[in-house]
C-alpha cells in the first residue's frame, strides 16, 4: 500500500472500542460506544537529535485541547518553537491484520490489536476467554538513540478536545488506599493509559509544554492534555510498551437489561490495566498472531489484502460482548455509524467471518431473533393489498440501536406505510435467518440446534412460501406478497439507499434468488431431519424459482431485468442477481450450482447475465469500481466483495485487477474524507456518504476461501 | 424582573444535574454531571387555535437535532409551515425559589425543583430522604382550550444535538419484561422523561414532523428528536404532569470510589420515574414550598431576590450527594464550569447557606477535609525563601476534579513555582477551615465535633501562628511566611484571576483580615474547651493583626493599602479588605465587632475604608456595580454579596440599589451571553469570563439574615 494517512480502527474484541489514528489531525484517538473516530488529539513525539528544545510529532493532532486555561500569544509561540510535525515523506505505515506500525525518523510507533478466536463462554475458562476478551489495545513506542549524544525525551499521549470530558484526567497511581500501583493516566472511569514497563512518567497539563517539558511528575491533574513520557539514553535503544484500556461498568443497555460480559473478571479500567500489566509480555506475543491460518496465508493481491485487513479492523470496533443479567452471553456487532444492534442483513453478511473465527456467536444471534426479536404477521394480497392472507414468521430488521435493545417483535428502523428507506424487511429477513441457520448448522453439524429450532424452520418454510403466495397455484418460487406490517407500503431489501433496482422487494431478482437459496437450504435441513414431505415442498418452490428468474431474462440480450414481469421491462440490471449462488456452496448444496444439474440453466444464465453487466456504462465505474446497480451511483463494497467471490469462485468469470485498485482509492480518498471514516460501505459517486465506520466488509474473508472450495 | 429570557438552572438536590431552560435557542436542556448547558433543543409546542396544521413553540430550539437522516428541500420547508415561535411579546416569565414558569397565548409550562433540607442520612429514614433527593424535577404544562373549537394538540419534548448520543432515544414502555409500566421517553440510562397522568403518547423521530403529527405511536426509535404529546379537547383546561428524571449507577467515581446516594433506592432511571409516578402528587405539594422561612418571606428588593433565587438555583446544579463503598455519605458541591470538587475557598462561602440548610453537609465536608486533603508542611523565611522553617498543618485548595478525587493532601489545582493562578493557597486554606468549623460549632453546638477535631484546631493555631512567623518576636498577627509547597514561587488568594492587589497572600489586608478573624474563632474555641494558654495565644494574634491593619491604614486618606508595608504604599485598593468582618458575626464573636471594644480601631477604620472606596473611579464601576479591586476590572458577585452584607449588617454602610440593579443587568446580558450561563461569578468588564454557571453565589443568603440579626 502506497497511502500512509488513513485511518484504521484498533479495537479489543467485543468492547465496541477503538484506539482509531492514522488520518492526519485531531482525527483519531480513544472511541467508546461511538460510531465515529473520537476527534482527539494523539500525542507521538520524539525529542530531537539536533535540537534538544523541539520535539516531532507524528501528525495525528491539530486542535486545541479543552482546557481551563487561556492562553497569551507568548504561551501559543512558545509551543509553536517546541512542536515540529514529521514531513510526511519521513513517514512509512506498515498495516497488518493485529499490528498497525509507524516509522519515522528514530521513532517506531505500534498498535498491537487481538485477531483471535472466542472461545464458547459456555464451555471456555475464565482465563481462556480473558486473553482473548481482555478491553485493551497494546502499544509499542521503540525509539533508536544508539547515534544520539544525549538523551532524548519521547511521549505518548492524547489531548480532549472535549471541553468536559478533559477535566476527568487523572493519575493512575493516585488512587487512594492503592497508590503506585499503576502507573499512567485515565480518563473519568472508561479509559486508562497505563505504563507496562520502562521508567515512565505520567502527565497531566493544559497543554503540550507542560507534558513535554521535563518537570518533576506533578500531582495536578488538571488539563486537556495527558501523556506517558520517557528518557531514551544516548547510544540505547528503548522500546515502551502501554497499554490502552477501555471499560464501562453496570448495565450499559436499556429495553433489556445488559452488562459487558468482561466485568465477569474486571470491575474497572484500573482491573483492566493491571491484568494487562501481569500478562503483557504473553498477550502480545499471543495477539500478534492471528488465531486462524486462513487469516495467516491468505493468497492475495496487496489491493486485495490491504481491504481484508482493513474491514476486519473495522468488524472488531463494532463487536460488543454483553450478558444478560442472568449470565447468559449476548453478542452483539454494532452497525458501524448507525449504531443499530445485529442488525439480521448484516449477520449473514459477517457469518462467513464468524463461521471461521466464533461459530457460536452466529447461534447466539440465531437464538436471539428467534426468542426475541421474530414475529408472525399476514401477507397483503398481491392483486389488492387490503386484503389479508395467511403470512407466517419473519423477524426484525435489527435488535435495537445504541444499546437500546427494541422491543420484542420489533426494529428500531422499520416502520409502516413507506416504500423505501426505514420500510420493512421481512421477506428478506426471513431468507436471512434461514440462511444463516442453514449455513450455520452446515459449518457445525450442531445437532442439537436443529432439533430445537425445527419446527421453527417448519414455520420459516409455510411463511416464505406464503410470502410468494398463499395460493399454490398462484406461486412463483419468488416473492409477492408484502407482509401486512407494511401498511399501505411496500416491503423493501437491505439495499435501502439505492433506487427501486435493489429497494423494491416483491419481484426483485436479488430476493427472488435468496427465495431459491433459502428453498435449497430448507430441503437439505428438513429431508436431514426427515421431514420429507416437506423437503418435497422446499425443492418445488426452489425449481419455481429458478425457472422464474431463468425465464425472466431478455432471449436477445441475455440480461436479467432487476424488477421481474414488468412490462415494459424494468431497465436496471443488477450484479447483486447473483450473490445468492454463495449460500448452495455453504449450506451444504453445491449440488445446486453445478451446470448440469437441476438447476445448470439458472446458474449458467446467471453467468451470462454477469458477463453481460460488468462492462463500463452498465455495472462498472470508468475507474474499473463495481456499480451494483445500473441505475445507482450508490454502490456498496460489503456486497461487491462478495459478489466478486460468487463471480470468480462459482461463475469462474475473471476479473480485472483495476477493480480491486479502484476500490482502495475509494476507500483512501482524503480528499473527499473517506480516509477519515476507516472501512465505509456506501460509496456514492466516490464519496464514503453512508455506512461508515462500518463492520459489514469483512464477506471480504470469502476471498480467503477461494482456493480452498 | 423585566427580563425574560435567561437560562436558569432546575435541579434536584445532589445529582450534579439540570434541566437548565430560559435563554432562547438551543441553549437548555438536560445536562447530567456538565459544567454548563446541554445545548439541545427544549420543545414546548401547542397547536395554533386558528391554524390547525401549525404549532406554537415556546423559542428554545434553533440547531438541527442530530439525526440518521438527510432531509430534503421540501421536507424542511413543510417543516417550517408547521413551526411558528411565539414572539417576545407574547411570552411571560415568573422565576421564584421553586418554580419557574412560562405562559404564552393558551399554554403555560412550569417547571418545579426543591429547595428543602436533606435531612442528616446518619438519622433520617429513608422516607425522608427520598422525598428530598428523588434526582428528578417536575413539569407542569398547562393549556387552556376553554375557547377552543377543537381539539389541540401539545407537545414537551427535546431534540438531541450530540449526533452520538440521539441514537440512544427509546420508548419507556417497551422495556422487555415491564411492557407498558411507564410512559415515556429515555436517552440512555441517564434521563427519562415520563408523563405522570393524562393521556398522553411518546414519540421519536427524526424531525419535529414525526413528533407532532398525529401519527399511531410508533415502535421505531431512531431519531434525535423526543416528545410526550397530548391533545386537549375543546372547551376544556387540561394540567399535565411530567418528571424529568436523572440517574447515574455504579462508581462514578475515580481516585477513591464512590456511587450517588440515590443509588441506595434507584437502581435505574426507570426507577427513578416509578417512584415519581407514585409520588408526584404529594412531592410537587411538598416541594413548591421552600422548607427554610427565611427562604420564604425575606424583605428584599425585587433586584435582590432576583439574584438570591437565581444563585440558589445554580448551586443546586452543582451539588452531588455521593457515599462511598462504605455507605459513608459524601456531599460534594462542583465548582460550576471548572467542575472542581469542593474547593475550599467556596465551601467557606457556601457556609452561610448550608449552615441554613444543612448543616451535616458542613460537618461532611470539614471531617473530608481532616481526613483525607489535609497536610503538614513547612513555611519558607520571608528574609531568605530558601530557609525553611517551622510550618504545619493545612488543606488543600480542592478534592479534585469531575468526579476525581484527587490523592491525599493534594489538590489538583495547586502546583509548585507559581506567583499567580495554580500556587498554593495554603494559608488562605487553613483559615477557611478553621472559620468554617467554627461557623458550624457556632451553629450547632456539636460538642462532639469538637472534642473529635481538638487536637486539630490546635495544630491549626500553631500552623497560623507560624504562618505569621515562627519566631514570635517577628509576629504581626498577619501571614508573612508562603508555605515550603510554594517551591520558588509564593502563595495566592482565592482571588486566583485578579492582579496582585487579591492575589497575592503574604501582607495581603484581605488574608489579614481573615487571619484575624480565624484567631478571633480560635480563641473562643480553645478557651470553651478549657485551653487558657491557647486561647490566650489566640487573643495576642488577633490584637497584633488588628494592630498591624489599623497601623497601615493611609492617615491622611484612612485607605487601607491592599498589600501592607510596601515602600512606597501599594496603590490598590480592595473592598473585600472588609470580607472577614462576617466572620465575628457567625462564630459567637459579636463583641469583636462592637466600635468600642478592643477591636473597635480596626472596625472603625474598615468602615472608613469601605466609604472611601465605594466610590465611581475607586472601586464602583459607573453603573454602580460594585468593583472588588480599585485596579482590576474582574468584579466577582460573590464576594460583593458577601461584602454587601458585611457593609449593611456590620458597617452600616448605606448603599446605592443601582448597584443591584448594575448586578442583574451584568447576569442578564443577552448580547454579551452572560444570560446563558445562568449564574456566574467573575464578571470582567461586563462580561461573565470565569466561573460561569457557577455555585457561589449562595452568599446572597445573608441577606435575609440582616434584620435578624
Amino acid at each position: 500500500m502506497d497511502k500512509v494517512f488513513y485511518n484504521a480502527q484498533h479495537s479489543p474484541i467485543g468492547a465496541f472500542a477503538s484506539f482509531t489514528l492514522g488520518e492526519k489531525g485531531p482525527k483519531g484517538g480513544f472511541g467508546l460506544e461511538i460510531g465515529k473516530p473520537a476527534d482527539q488529539n494523539v500525542y507521538i513525539a520524539l525529542q530531537s537529535a539536533t535540537e534538544a528544545g523541539r520535539f516531532d510529532f507524528l501528525p495525528f493532532f491539530g486542535a486545541a485541547d479543552g482546557s481551563l486555561a487561556n492562553y497569551t500569544a507568548a504561551d501559543i509561540a512558545r509551543q509553536d518553537n517546541l512542536v515540529r510535525t514529521f514531513e510526511d515523506e519521513e513517514i512509512t505505515r506498515e498495516y497488518t491484520l493485529t499490528t498497525d506500525t509507524w516509522r519515522a525518523g528514530d521513532l517506531t510507533f505500534s498498535i498491537v490489536s487481538p485477531v483471535l478466536s472466542i472461545p464458547d463462554p459456555a464451555t471456555a475458562s475464565d482465563a481462556e476467554l480473558q486473553d482473548v476478551l481482555l478491553p485493551a489495545v497494546f502499544v509499542e513506542l521503540s525509539v533508536d538513540n544508539t547515534k544520539g549524544k544525549s538523551a532524548r525525551r519521547v511521549a505518548f499521549g492524547f489531548g480532549s478536545t472535549d471541553s468536559q470530558k478533559d477535566y476527568a484526567l487523572h493519575y493512575l497511581r493516585h488512587h487512594h488506599g492503592e497508590l503506585n500501583v499503576l502507573n499512567g493516566v485515565g480518563q473519568g472511569r472508561n479509559l486508562a493509559l497505563v505504563a507496562l514497563n520502562g521508567k515512565v512518567g505520567a502527565r497531566v497539563g493544559f497543554d503540550l509544554e507542560a507534558i513535554l517539558l521535563p518537570n518533576e511528575e506533578p500531582t495536578t491533574s488538571l488539563g486537556g492534555c495527558a501523556a506517558l513520557v520517557s528518557s531514551v539514553p544516548a547510544g540505547e535503544k528503548t522500546t515502551l510498551r502501554f497499554a490502552v484500556c477501555f471499560h464501562r461498568e453496570g448495565i450499559v443497555t436499556t429495553g433489556l437489561d445488559a452488562s459487558y460480559l468482561y466485568t465477569r473478571w474486571w470491575k474497572s479500567a484500573r482491573d483492566v490495566a493491571k491484568y494487562a500489566l501481569k500478562h503483557h509480555e504473553r498477550l502480545v506475543d499471543l495477539w500478534r498472531v492471528p488465531s486462524t491460518a486462513l487469516l495467516k496465508s491468505p493468497k492475495l493481491t496487496d489491493d486485495q489484502l490491504y481491504q481484508l485487513v482493513h474491514t476486519i479492523h473495522s468488524y472488531y470496533g463494532s463487536t460488543q460482548l454483553l450478558q444478560l443479567v442472568d449470565g447468559t452471553p449476548f453478542w452483539i456487532v454494532n452497525e458501524g455509524e448507525y449504531r443499530m444492534i445485529n442488525t439480521l442483513d448484516l449477520v449473514i453478511d459477517h457469518c462467513f467471518f464468524e463461521l471461521t473465527m466464533n461459530p457460536w456467536t452466529v447461534k447466539n444471534n440465531l437464538d436471539a431473533y428467534a426468542n426475541t426479536h421474530s414475529y408472525y404477521d399476514k401477507v397483503r394480497d398481491p392483486a389488492n393489498a387490503k386484503v389479508l392472507l395467511d403470512g407466517g414468521v419473519s423477524f426484525t430488521h435489527d435488535m435495537g440501536v445504541a444499546n437500546h435493545i427494541s422491543p420484542p417483535g420489533h426494529s428500531v428502523y422499520e416502520r409502516p406505510d413507506l416504500t423505501d428507506c426505514f420500510s420493512y424487511m421481512t421477506c428478506e429477513q426471513l431468507t436471512n435467518w434461514i440462511l444463516t441457520s442453514s449455513m450455520y448448522v452446515s459449518h457445525t453439524q450442531d445437532k442439537e440446534f436443529v432439533s430445537r429450532r425445527l419446527s421453527l424452520f417448519k414455520d420459516c418454510l409455510a411463511s416464505l412460501a406464503n410470502r410468494d403466495h398463499p395460493d399454490p397455484q398462484k406461486r412463483t418460487g419468488v416473492m409477492q406478497c408484502n407482509a401486512a406490517r407494511t401498511g399501505g407500503g411496500a416491503e423493501i431489501t437491505t439495499y435501502d439507499s439505492l433506487d427501486a433496482s435493489l429497494g423494491q422487494a416483491t419481484e426483485n431478482a436479488y430476493i427472488g434468488g435468496k427465495c431459491w437459496a433459502s428453498y435449497l437450504a430448507l430441503e437439505k435441513l428438513l429431508a436431514d431431519a426427515g421431514d420429507t414431505s416437506l423437503a418435497s415442498l422446499a425443492r418445488d418452490q426452489a425449481a419455481r424459482a429458478a425457472a422464474t428468474i431463468t425465464g425472466s431474462v431478455d432471449p436477445k440480450t441475455g440480461l436479467l431485468p432487476a424488477i421481474m414481469h414488468l412490462d415494459p421491462p424494468h431497465p436496471a440490471r443488477i450484479i447483486p442477481a447473483i450473490e445468492a449462488l454463495v449460500y448452495p456452496r455453504f449450506t451444504g448444496r453445491e449440488d445446486a450450482l453445478a451446470e448440469d444439474g437441476p438447476y445448470g440453466a439458472y446458474v449458467k444464465a446467471l453467468g451470462v447475465h454477469l458477463h453481460e453487466v460488468l462492462k463500463p456504462g452498465v455495472c462498472l465505474f470508468d475507474s474499473g469500481a463495481w456499480k451494483l446497480s445500473s441505475t445507482s451511483t450508490n454502490s456498496w463494497l460489503s456486497k461487491t466483495y462478495l459478489c466478486q467471490y460468487v463471480a470468480r469462485a462459482i461463475l469462474n468469470t475473471p476479473q480485472d485487477p483495476k477493480a480491486d485498485r479502484a476500490h482502495v482509492e475509494w476507500l483512501t480518498d482524503r480528499e473527499k474524507n473517506n480516509s477519515y471514516w476507516a472501512w465505509s460501505d456506501q460509496i456514492i459517486d466516490h464519496i464514503a456518504q453512508g455506512s461508515k465506520y462500518y463492520p459489514r466488509g469483512v464477506t471480504s474473508i470469502l476471498w480467503c476461501m477461494e482456493s480452498s472450495k
